[in-house]
């Protein structure tokens, strides 16, 4: 499988994350996608440096405007180690249009502590989200069945207009919203944590399907999204399906789940599937919560591949450093 | 003049605020209130220690219930010493009726990281507002004119249903509300700071005129409201009044926006007025950004009583300790 990977992720690396008002160390670091390519590279996959650029009309199509450009005009305005994090948030109830002093947009435009922004930031998230276009771009274009995109920063938490969750750009969104102008695309989040920004992108669209899989929000982030009973909206009803699982889910509970998951997906009639990837969903990850096994992961992407559908792998989380190589070589060889 | 005192806000002392992810020494300290105290000590000023409670009917109209109700559940479950900064806020356009999980309501209902929660804070802020209440009961019910609730935790950033900038419940709305029953009522902020709780609580009524002179909200807190063009909503449209002013603004400067306030006031026919006083606006203030004098603070107060009307002052902010004592003394000698 071709794995598209991206040199200047080592630029971005957040100092420290907040909770409750304390510091604590960032958990979505380079040594990450260090230890995923030290594995690969003991593996038949092909590893291609990105050499694409996400075109901004895919990019605008799934974020607003107005965020895009706040992350482009005010990165460069950094100067190099300064980080920035949010202190304001915005009020209940307001709109996006008028703010112009940067620490204002940059409380309005998150929505958690954990998701800084230095100089680096967003040059390093465009080429994350170029490394899942590409992957969309050469299963469509080549003939190829599958490819990976070993993005960081992940992508899923990242809202049409909010950053958040160690999230900039919404990489999986990237990908389906390129499949989505040649046919129907299913996003399928298997990452621990909610896809919050992907089901938000294209809730209120019929022509893609979004379904995850994760640790119910009312116990784990996100928090604000990821409840079963959030079904899309307008033309996009019924088109969203969520499966919130409880602590300590197990391979076989989990794999129940999926199987629901992707009658779901069978049933939409998708012609293209862009999955995201999270490891964090193994019993040894320092903040997951499920108790699922390195072996496992090659079950559950053959589950997957049964859809014999035109995919792209998207990476997200998974914080157990250590093991993410064994558990990402696991996910990709049942494909 | 009467001053109501609430004699347990000692118990509430924020250890320190989050600015741009860095712990930083918290403003809003008990001793701000001693030196006020002190200060009043040496003048014909009648210390009187709170007595009344807010009534609950007095709160629900102003905050949401879930909000009251999170406040007085979640305080009472920290230990002593214990303190809950939020870490993840509401995303965009989420409404409050149904996360469960005690972290993400204070998230929900949090809009910044300068406003932690410990055991004694509801507790505390209920008296601050009853401190209010019993202002307002005062000056209905009683000969004297005017009343002054030396309030602590301030209250005018408390929106509807979020915490922030050192405010959990809206005193001045709490008084606002009470005289609303008898007559016209106007608010006066003339804090440093926006009054945005004060001003999104009422604004969509036409019985309560809001008023603020602030700082330029697009350079200084609570950046999300307290533009010109705010002007209320509904019933309510035409019944706010945002006075923006710049970094550096003079007595004289001051003066003539104020004078205009009170054109307004005057032209709606208030018969209740309620000042949200801050002596941020000093020259000195470590936070504020005016060059108001100690002594212009007696002409300002004079300029206000001219209006002749029922008048409650709630104390909000100001965090030149040293020099708190003095401004008090001397906005309360204009009345």
């Amino acid at each position: 499988m071709r794995v598209i990977i991206t040199p200047n992720h080592q630029e971005h690396q957040s100092p420290y994350e907040i909770w409750n008002g304390e510091q604590t160390p960032h958990q979505e670091i380079p040594a990450r996608v260090e230890n995923i390519i030290a594995a690969l590279k003991n593996t038949h996959h092909e590893l291609v440096e990105l050499e694409q650029k996400v075109p901004m009309r895919i990019l605008r199509a799934i974020h607003s405007s107005r965020y895009l450009s706040f992350l482009s005009d005010f990165c460069p305005t950094l100067s190099d180690g300064e980080y920035k994090y949010p202190s304001v948030f915005a009020l209940h109830a307001q709109t996006e249009d008028r703010y112009k002093y940067p620490l204002t947009r940059l409380g309005f435009y998150s929505f958690d502590m954990y998701t800084p922004l230095s100089n680096a930031t967003f040059r390093v998230a465009l080429d994350s989200a170029s490394a899942a276009y590409q992957a969309a771009f050469e299963v469509k274009n080549r003939a190829q069945k599958v490819a990976f995109a070993l993005c960081r920063p992940p992508g899923h938490h990242a809202e049409p207009n909010q950053m958040g969750g160690y999230c900039y750009l919404n990489n999986a969104a990237v990908a389906a919203q390129f499949f989505s102008q040649f046919g129907k695309v299913a996003t399928l989040d298997v990452d621990f944590h909610h896809g919050n920004g992907t089901q938000h992108i294209f809730y209120e669209r019929e022509d893609v399907l979004t379904v995850s899989l994760h640790a119910d929000p009312d116990w784990k982030f996100p928090h604000f999204s990821g409840y079963a009973d959030e079904k899309g909206a307008g033309d996009g009803d019924g088109f969203n399906l969520n499966i919130p699982l409880q602590q300590g889910t197990t391979n076989s509970q989990y794999q129940r789940s999926l199987v629901k998951a992707l009658t779901r997906i069978k049933e939409f009639g998708a012609e293209y599937l862009v999955v995201s990837f999270g490891a964090d969903t193994h019993a040894d990850d320092p903040i997951g919560g499920f108790a699922l096994t390195t072996k496992y992961f090659t079950k559950m992407a053959k589950t997957i591949a049964e859809l014999e559908l035109p995919t792209v792998i998207v990476m997200e989380g998974g914080y157990n450093t250590s093991k993410l190589g064994d558990n990402v070589v696991s996910f990709l060889s049942g494909f």
